[in-house]
Parts: C-alpha cells; sequence; structure tokens
C-alpha cells in the first residue's frame, strides 16, 4: 500500500490541534498513513518555530500541516515562510484571525483551513488555569465533533492523502470552515438538529470576540475576569446545544459517521447497527 | 531564569495526552519551561517509537515524558527500553493497563503516572468514526479536568521543573492517580461536589472494563456496537457529572484555581474576582 | 399624590413592547402613576402611525413612550417627527438598529433608549407562526428580565416619574442597555451567576444577526429556514443561560428585588423572607 | 381586500394579553387586519375602563376585544357594561375567575374566551418585583404557547375575522380553553408530547390556586411569600414540560405550524423545511 | 432495651408503603423496635383482608399500622373495623380520599396519617404494566422523600414507638400530612429550595384529580389514555423539582438528616461530615 | 380459573422488594394469582426469618419466594435451609453477592433470581437517614424499572405461575439478571436507548463495590462519608441515564408495554394509544 507520509506541526494550541493528527486515523489501523508530530507546547515564538519546523522538514515527508492559533502572528509567520521557501506541500490551519492572511498564505503556495468556530480562550491568569484550560478546550472540541468542523478537516486532508495514493501533486485546500461549511458535513438527517448545531457554531464563533474583549481591549480585573469568564460560559453552553442536536440523531437512529475503512479509505454509515461501507 | 528543558513524546493518544504539555504552560507564558513534543499521533508500534524516541533524544532536555495507552503494550515496552538505555531522567504517563508493568518501569529507573480514568475508547469501525473519538476525548478531557486528576499530573511535573530549577537530581514521580488522589488535588470546599467528583472517576475508570469487553472479548457485532455505544454513555454521564460539581463551588464562588504565576511558579486561589498568590 | 401620566406607544413588537407599561407598576397599586397605552399591534406602517400618536397626543401626558422595533424604519421615523414637534417630553425605546439614528433623535430633542439584546425574531412565513412567534418572544422576556435589562427600563422610567412628582423638568434619558449597563442592575452576588448573565445577553444580542441573515440576506428557503430556526435555538439556550445565573442567586438566597412601594417610590430587598425597603 | 378594523382593549395583565394583537398578524404582513390596541397597563379600575373603553369605541371598529384578568372584578364588569351598551360587536378574554360570570357573559350579549390556565401571578411586594413579573409572565406565555392555547385564541379570532370578510354577522365566540381544547389545537403527532402539555397546562391552571392562597388565605410574610414563590416554580417546570413537548415534535420533524398566509388566511404545514398551504 | 413490637398491614400499594417499615430502621440496626409486616399485594378486597389482618393480630404487637389506598374503600373498611375491635392500639395510613373517613376512623378509636401527595397511579390496562407502575412509584417515593413527608411519617411513628419505650399508653396519631406539614419536616434552610419542594407536593397531590378522571370518568381509550400519561409526566416533574430542591441544600451543605441512633432514638445533623446528634 | 398461591418473604431490603409482589398484579385485578406477603422489615437476623418462614409455610401456598439483600448472610442462609426442608417450591432473589452462593442454593433445590444492578445502600449513620434511604431506592427503582430487570423478575415469576395454572411441576428459575438479561427484556427500538440503559445498569452494579468500600473497608468518617455519598450520586445518575434511554422511546412511541390482561396473562403493546393484545 502507497503509505502518505505527514508531518503535523502543533505550536501553540487551538481546539484542533489535539485532533488533527488523530482524527486521520482515529483507531491506529490506517495503513496508508504515517503521522510524525512535532511542536512546541503552548508557546509559538519564532525561536520555537525556528527549531521545530527545520526539525520536522528534515524528515521526509509527502506534505507536512502547521497548525496554530492566529497565523498572522510573529511565530506562526515565521512559519509560513520557513514552509514556503520548503519544496514540501505545506498547509496552514489556524483560526478566525488567519483571515486577515488568506491572500499571504495563498501566494506564499501553501494550502490553508480556518476554523471559525475554533476560538480564542480567556487567558487571564486570575481566570485560566490549567484545569479551566481543559475544561475550556473539552467543551470546544465537542461543538467542533458535533457541528461537522472535524469532519470536514479529516475530508479536507484525507483528499491530499487521496492525491498522495494517485502519485497526484497534492491539490492544497482553501478552506474556511463556516458554520455551513460544518453543518453539511455533519449532515443532519433532522432540521432542527441542524439548527441547533449551526447555534452552537454561531455562539462558539462569537466566543473569539469576547476573549478578544476581556484579554486586550479590558484591562481593570474587576471587569475582564467576568468578561473571559462569560466567554467560557458561551463555550460550554455552545456545547450543550451541540449535544442536544446529536441526541436527536441519535433519536432517530439517523447519526452519520464516516470511519476510515481497513485500506484507509473514507466509509460512511447512518445507522448504529449497520455496517459502514 | 533557568529554563527546564522538557521533551514530550506522544505516542497513542489518552484523554491525558492532548493536555499535558498545555497544563505546563496554560497560558504560554511561562518563562521556566521550554517543550519539545514529538509524537506518532495514534499509532504506537515499536517502528513508530524507535523513530520518535531517538529523535527526542537527539535533543538535550532536562527530563522526558514518553505518554502512550497501555505501558505494558509492545511500542511501550520498546520506549521504555530506549529511554532506560538513555541517562536522560524519564518518566511514563500511562492508563490503568500501566499498573501491571509498575515495578517493571521501577527497575528501569523511570518515573511514572497511571491515570485510572484514563479509560479508553470504543474502537471499533462500526462505531468509532473521527467525530465520535473527538466527542468521546472531549468527555474524558472534562472529567479528568473537573476531578482534579490534570492537576495532579501538573503538580507533579512541576515539582521535576523545581528540582531542575533548583540544579537538584530530578526526583522521579512514581504515582497511581486515584479518586482520591484526584479529588484532593481539586480541593472542593463543598462535600457533595467532592462526592460527584468521586462518581464522575469511578464510572470514567469502569468504561474501561466495557471498552474492552466490547472490543476484544465479544466478536458479535450485534453486541459488540451497543456495549461500545454504552461506554460512552458512561463517559458522557461522568463528565455531567463532574460539571456538576464545579457547578456547585461556582454557586458559591469556592473554584479551586491554581494558575501559573510570572515566574512559572504555582499560585493559587479561590474567589474568582481574587488575585492569584 | 403628584401621579405622573404616562403615555406609551406600541407600534410593532420588541421583546421590551409587553412589558414597558407592567413594569412601572408590577403589582397595579402605583398610586402615583397613570399610564395610557396606545398601539397598532405588529403594523407600524406611516398611516398607523400617523393615526395611533396623534389620538395619544390628544391627551394630557406629562411624557410619552414610543416603543417599536427598528427607530430607523419610516413608521417610527414618522413617529419621532410628530412627537418631536409635540410640546410633550417624549422617549423612544428601540432595538440595535436605533444606535444608527440616536442622534438624529437627539436632535429632535427626544429621549431614547435601546435595548441591545432585544433581538429581531425570525419572520420567515415557513418558520414563524403565532405559536413560534410567542414561544420566541417568551424566551427574549425571560433573558432581558434575568440578565437586568428590565429593571434598567423601569430604573430609567422610574426616574422621569420622580421629575414629574419633583415638579422638575423631566430629564429624558439617553441609554443603551449593554451588556454591562444591564448585569449592572441585575446586581449579581455570584461572579459566575454574572458572567452567565453576561453570557446570555451576548447570545441573544448575536441572535439579532443571524434572523437578519436569514430574513433578508439568503433567499432560499432551504438556506434561510434552518438559519431562522437557529436563531431561535440561540434565543432559547440563552434563556436557559440567564435562568442558570438565577437558580445561582436562588441557592444563595441573594435575588435582588426592586419593587415599587405603596408610594410608587422603588424599594430593594435580598432575602427571599426579607421585608423590602 | 377586505380589512377587519379589530379593537384590543387591554386592562390589568393576563399571560395572554401581550399577544393577542400579535397573535392575528405574526409578521406584520397580513393585509386584512387593522388593530388598534388601548389599554390602562397593569391597572383596571373602573376610572381606568371609564376613560379606556369609550375612547375605544369612538373609533370604527369591525368588532372589540376586552381582555383582563377576572371578568368579574368591578372594573372588568363595568367595560362589559359598556361594551354591551355599544351597538359593535365585542367579546371578552379571561381567566378562570370568569367562569364564574359566563352566563352574565352571554346574557350581555357579549362573546367570551376563558383561558383556563392563564393563572394569577404571585402579587406579592416581597416577592414580585417587575424583574419577577417578567420572568413569569415568559414562563406562563411559553406554557400558552407550546400547549395550543394561543393557537385557539387566533383561530377563533380569525374565525370572526373571516365571518367580516363575508360580510356575514359575527358568530361571537362562548368558548373556555380547557386543557383539552389547547392540546387539540397543538395537534400533536407524538401521544407523550401530548401528554407532556396536558401535564404542563393542569400544573399552569393549579399555580391560580397557589396564588389565590398566597395573595388573599395567608396574611403572614412567612407563609405567604414561600407559597406565592412555589407558584411560580410551578409556572416555570409547566413552561419546561411544554418545552419537552415541543423538543419531542422537532426531534421528529413535525411540529405544526400555522402561519397566516399573503391574503391572511390560516395557512398550516408540518416539515420544518415544507412550504405552508 | 425495651423493645416496641410493631405490626404492618400492607393491603394495595400507596406510595408510602413500600417504605414505612424501612424508614423506622433504616440501616436494620435498630435495637428497640421489631417489626412484623403482612400483605396482600396489591389486592386490599374484603377477603384479602379477612386474612391477613386475623393473621397480624396473633401476634403480639404493642400498635400495628394498617396502611393502603383509599380507607374508606370496603377491604381497608373491613380492616377499620377488625382493627377497632381488636385491643392493640392501630393506625391506618392512607391517602387523600382518606379524609372523606376522618372522623369515622376516630370514632373507631384508631389513629390516622393521611399523606396527601401520596396520589393515586393511572391505573389503566393500555398504559400502565409492571414496569410503568415501579417507574411512577419511584417517582413519588422520590417526592414523599425529598418534601419531607416521610420524616414526618416516621417521626410520628417514633413517638408512639417513644410511648411504648416510657411504658405510657400510645397517644395514636390523627395527623393529615399536608404540603405545610411535609416542608416543615424536610427543614429547608434556603427559601427557594423550600419553595421548590411545596411546588412539587402541590402537584403530587393533583395527580390524583387527573388519575380519578382518566381511570374513572372517561371511559374512551383514546382520551384516558393520554390522560393518565400526562398524570405521570406530572410526577416525574414533580420528582425532579424535589430533586432541585435537595441539589440547593446540598449546594451549600444544609441537608437536614435524621437518622435513628444506636438506642433507637432520633438524631439529627446538617453538615455532610458532620457527627449527628 | 386456576389461582397460583403465592408467598413472598421479604426479610431486609433490596431495590426489587418492595415491587416484586406489586409487579405481578399492577392493577390488582389479576385473578390467577393470590400473593400472601411477610417480612422482617429491615432486619433479616436468623431470629427474624426463625419467625416469618415458618409463619409463612403454615400457608396453603404453590410456591414461596423469599427476598433479601446477600443470599449468604446468616439470616438468609437459614431461611434457605427451612425453605429446603419444607416441600412446597421455594425462590430465593438476591443481589450480586448472592452469586457466591449460587451452587448451593441449586443443591439445596431452589430457585434463584440474582439482579446484578440491585446494589447495596451506603449505609453509614452520619449519611443513611430514613430520607435518604428512600431517595436512594426511588433511583434504584427506576433504573431496575427502566433497564428491563422488572420485567425479567415478573416474567419470571410469570412462567411459575403458568406452571401452577397448568397443573405442571413448578419450573425453578436458576436466573441472574445481567446487563444484557434485563435490556434484552426491556426490548428497546432503538440502538442508543438501548446503549443508555446499559450504561445505567453498569453504573448502577458498580455502586455496590463503592458502598461496600465505603461501608466496611474504610473505618475514617472524613473518608467513608464522601464514599457512601458519591455512590448515592452513581445511582441517581444511573437512574436519570435510565429515564434519557425511556425518552428516546417516548419520542418515537416505541414504549415496550406488557400488562398483565384480564385473564392474568401477560399481554404486549408497543403505540401508546394500541391495545394490548
Ligand atoms: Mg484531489
Ligand atoms: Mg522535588
Ligand atoms: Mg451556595
Ligand atoms: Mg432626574
Ligand atoms: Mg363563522
Ligand atoms: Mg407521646
Ligand atoms: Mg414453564
Ligand atoms: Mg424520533
Amino acid at each position: 500500500i502507497m503509505v502518505a507520509k505527514i508531518g503535523v506541526l502543533k505550536c501553540g494550541n487551538l481546539g484542533t490541534s489535539p485532533v488533527i493528527d488523530l482524527v486521520l486515523d482515529e483507531r491506529a489501523d490506517r495503513p496508508n498513513v504515517e503521522i510524525r508530530v512535532m511542536g512546541s507546547g503552548t508557546k509559538m515564538n519564532p525561536e520555537d518555530i525556528e527549531f521545530v519546523v527545520p526539525k520536522m522538514l528534515e524528515l521526509d515527508r509527502d506534505f507536512v500541516i502547521f497548525i496554530s492559533p492566529n497565523p498572522g502572528a510573529p511565530g506562526p509567520a515565521r512559519a509560513r515562510e520557513l514552509l514556503s521557501e520548503a519544496d514540501v506541500p505545506a498547509m496552514i490551519v489556524g483560526d478566525a484571525p488567519g483571515l486577515r492572511v488568506k491572500d499571504e498564505i495563498e501566494e506564499q503556495g501553501l494550502g490553508y483551513i480556518i476554523v471559525k468556530a475554533d476560538s480564542m480562550i480567556g487567558a487571564r491568569r486570575e481566570f485560566l488555569d490549567p484545569t479551566e484550560m481543559a475544561a475550556f478546550n473539552a467543551d470546544l472540541m465537542k461543538v467542533l465533533a458535533l457541528t461537522g468542523a472535524y469532519r470536514v478537516v479529516h475530508n479536507t486532508i484525507d483528499a491530499m492523502i487521496a492525491d498522495v495514493e494517485a502519485g497526484k501533486e497534492i491539490e492544497l485546500p482553501q478552506l474556511v470552515i463556516t458554520r455551513d461549511v460544518a453543518v453539511e458535513a455533519a449532515d443532519f438527517k433532522n432540521p432542527y438538529a441542524k439548527a441547533k448545531a449551526m447555534a452552537a457554531y454561531e455562539i462558539a464563533t462569537k466566543v473569539a470576540d469576547i476573549d478578544v474583549e476581556g484579554c486586550f481591549m479590558v484591562q481593570d480585573p474587576e471587569k475582564y475576569i467576568p468578561i473571559v469568564a462569560s466567554a467560557h460560559e458561551m463555550m460550554s453552553t455552545a456545547a450543550k446545544l451541540a449535544e442536544e442536536a446529536r441526541e436527536i440523531e441519535k433519536s432517530n437512529d439517523t447519526v452519520k459517521r464516516t470511519p476510515h475503512g481497513k485500506e484507509g479509505e473514507t466509509l460512511s454509515k447512518e445507522k448504529l447497527l449497520e455496517k459502514p461501507s
């Protein structure tokens, strides 16, 4: 079998970061992918990038994915330069601030996926300890999973894997995962489930504005602590709405599942007890 | 400032894997840590280990953390050999199956953290697609965060970081995060919140038995699909119970927060509007 | 007792419309107010305004309140002209679109209250029947009540009533009820209750954008029906969050209540079994 | 088009009052109705009635609706006299106490709609401030909307509108909206949704007895405050049950919607994405 | 220790029947009571009574409790005759229909406890199978437990036990457990918890009227099946409200507990981790 | 009609005890059963058994059921001896500890039903007062009802009744009600409802381990009180999961009901408004 060798660079953390490698091989039994991950934890300064990206470029990869918050920030900008210069096909995965550098990314010959609902966290010391950080990411992951956003991510990368298997030049994606793109992939059978997922996606997307306000625009702790706390309450209620959407589909046994098959192809099924095909 | 250079190796995915690096530097502003992460996605076969571990050992690290499901499996066993031979202090983070090789880990001069509630997922193709995988991990992360398990993880690693800063020989942890160890760190003020968190931890722990039954002991899809589906229902209800615990503490403004301070020390606070100290 | 004679004109329906007269005399026992309401139901075309406003101006009122959606629309614009010409002090109550004509209102010598979270409804025939309309308004009323917005409305009008009682020239309000203005009045004792109410206010505010998209910007029913349905799901989840805020204050017996007293003054209390004073 | 000119008199507030005009023209685009509303806020004393009713009778209306709590109270009784003497067809809308004067209303040649679940509020100063009043009305509106009561109201008045359009003498309704009348109109497809709505209607109806006890029969604040508070808890739980009924119908995409059409006729549909016909 | 020998006769099933013996000795370690139970399952016809009551009267009991639905029905009436003739002190425990024979019970020299919220079940074959019966009883037990009704039952019987221990003539209770009697015993610290429990008690009490309507007054299955189903929905929502009351007290660690002590005396405590005294 | 005369002995309390007689005749109208119940309340010491069992054996019964916690305990062991010696067919109903004496029961010629999820209660004085006991039993009954366990109990005993009616030798059951046996009888149409019920059964089963730990293995109140409290939180969350399973089936009108018919046969139906057949 032709194995697509994928490099994943994780500098700083997005809601999509923890799963971007996992969604490509959810049961660790996909024969046609070999994934190497390198990262710098939550830090994404230029010096972190300058260590990690070259490290990855030492490896023989069919394509490389660089995922970080804010593709316009200094670190991620440096990463784009390094990847653009390298001759390996590369793609940037980022959040809404990435929309401001979309064209630059295209000019650099890089692909991109912008996940609009993958909102920034409430990063204030009085509020965000490791526990709160993990709880926020859990809610964000629930939203991105159940609204279909993660399915768009793996469908898009699976297409690149297919190009590799077909010996074709990899068509780098230029994709913004909007509310409608996400729920389209979620493939809800019930229209109210779809409506709830759309609502969840919109609320999650709005969280970014509130955390920007709380982290950058308001300097009085008495004010910014409740603001970032309210942003996390919004993400948790978005997660509940996304779960309500899923519970409706479960109640009708119409949950769309798209597992990877034995040869690494993407299968699909609906009834729980059905074989995927 | 004395910077602790940490290496994190992620082979295969545990509920703790996505956050083990993030909890050490939740706002990416901790001056005394530099983290380099390498991993192989969901795969954890010996060949993945044999690539990733040596790659990390090329770097100059103060200590290395290897996190994977089932420390007794072939891949993780190979990693332990490589790390044991290397002269860098190293620690294994794993789930309940790791309890069976605890002594061997000690003999190999490696530290360990076993997270009992970090249960195996329902890895059956008819059920586990990337979306279900991410949703399960979101619930598991919510449990491990709100029951205090993640706080034990970062407290333990912070102690190693403190050893590095103090120029001392790193005292490698030998720790099993049980229900009581986790909720102790969660530091609930309300006894019923503590009881709900304990219940969440027990239910999450039990999920492993059900997924082992569904993935390895029952071969009829008509039977094993509902079994793994029921395991995921248990994890989601555990997450709800953990949230109930958190909501009680929020209702009394007694949520314990332990953020990292400007110098990378661990601070703590209780009232939301209070300054951590 | 000096009785403030108030005129309320309701043309078209806002979330605040049904209660703007009720909040001034919640138990119908306030001796210092006499309210006369005139309106045209949901219609707010110029001809409706041209009937109703003059009708009210025939009455001897100390001040007049005109409440309608979108103070910039033709009907409401006509009302502002008529009220501006009349010599009775008058005030406009509207939703976010009113922000665009704020200055014009001031120039017309009219007061105003803009309620930012009082969002437009999903007015598409395939979705909005009378039952859905009432259900949406019930959720919106719950948000505006429990986030403190209605308290700001009655405090503001009570001040005008006080001017009348004091024989003073009525100081016409120029007020935008933002998230922070609302929750300030709600006077939450628990910071997480405040955060949940702030989240509810933001979500309710965002509903307007979604309904504008569904009612005016998207013309394909297959697309706009789920969009307006998702807007109503957002309002219902905002109502639940506002209720969670209230439940926290109830759990601590710290619900702030501001009833009108025997002489029509505004009292306040916290403990449920306490006498207001 | 033949336009039915309707007069609505709102003296005092019922759960049905805020919407009785709105349900006739939910999107403000019904060509065959012109509604003029006059009211006296929460007050419903004879002097309020003696001002407002004659004011309305000055207008040329096809029929007039007088809605108030307790049609037997002095104010509403005076209104019935005035309307009975006037030669315009008129109808009384009231709550359960109205059942005691049903025959008198008939003798006066007036129509009536009694809404049994439209229960009196907990009107005690220590409990009912404007915020609590609005929250109660929000729950009551949710019950009356989702159990079908409001649909009976607009169907009934639509029949009068149809008489006007047909140039026929208006057949004044003599209708008590009981539990069964309401849920019949709600047209639930799922029998458990119907059962939940029936339960919600019964609980909402029972609220009146509890508020009568708390407001009139018990004079010790230590006793009557918890009683009226418990009445409001009953209404909020009735609202949740009504929502559960709606969520079941949404989960099967069988929500019955009866929007008004372009010519003001009443259409109906079931599937969310279906065109009403 | 002086042991009170108690006889419990269970003919037919009330919500209080399953626990009336259990609440006297909740941990089976109360030294001063010896309980003998005899019953006839759900049947309560005269022939069942005529077997079971004499059987019990053969035993040497300090006092006998006869618990059944509807103390006025033929079977229970027969039991009252038999017990009245016997010279052992005896008490009747029943539901609201017992209020009609209260005086007769007193004349017969029997004590009584009437539990007003212990409502009749929806006993229609098309609806009530053994599973539905058990689920209803579970909800009813939750209401009677958490509203304080069961505490009144055991406090009352404990007083009779105390009389036996003191060698005094047993003072037979004449008690109607109303809403206020129940919540008094529940001893809520938070007034909103008390209000929710009161609401739960009222809703549970109302269930009887609905089941009487569904079981005896309506003969068309199309009508009576939804009616009894709605009664069960009311009991389940009453249980949820009672749980909300308990959750508030848990959130403040003020749950009143009244366990029996080592010598069988009744202790009490509030904080969970406190010793009862 | 041939009437099966059944004796039920209740010594000590299991979750199944309160209903084991009720499920055989849920509407007290089953002509072919006559049930006599005798018990000793919560006490199950040898002296209680030695009174109650012989008392029952005085009666002419077709078969006798002895239900108690822990069939291996001294009291229940004594009961088994007495019943084994008697020539009436007899059956033991117990909880998981009974699995240890399963063979002995068989050798004694007794039938048995072991209900695995019928877990022991948190019997610590500081925690378990009569109210907490009743609340736990309510949750346990909800789980055993809605997961199908109680249906297995009555189906099994109905088969013995059928043997009696057929004049055949009663085939004594040898049955362990596992998770799969229970949900099989619940006959869920929706696979996710089945998965939720399976999860509820597993969590309820696990409660026993936690209460054993809290009641027997840990002696420090500071530790064992939270442990038994967490066990009760697990049972309450299991009850919620079981309710979710039921709500899915209700949403599709596929709730399986197995009422007893006019001749005492077991009927079944699915649609709520359907006649059982
Ligand atoms: Mg391609
Ligand atoms: Mg150390
Ligand atoms: Mg509190
Ligand atoms: Mg002023
Ligand atoms: Mg007609
Ligand atoms: Mg006494
Ligand atoms: Mg047989
Ligand atoms: Mg369905």
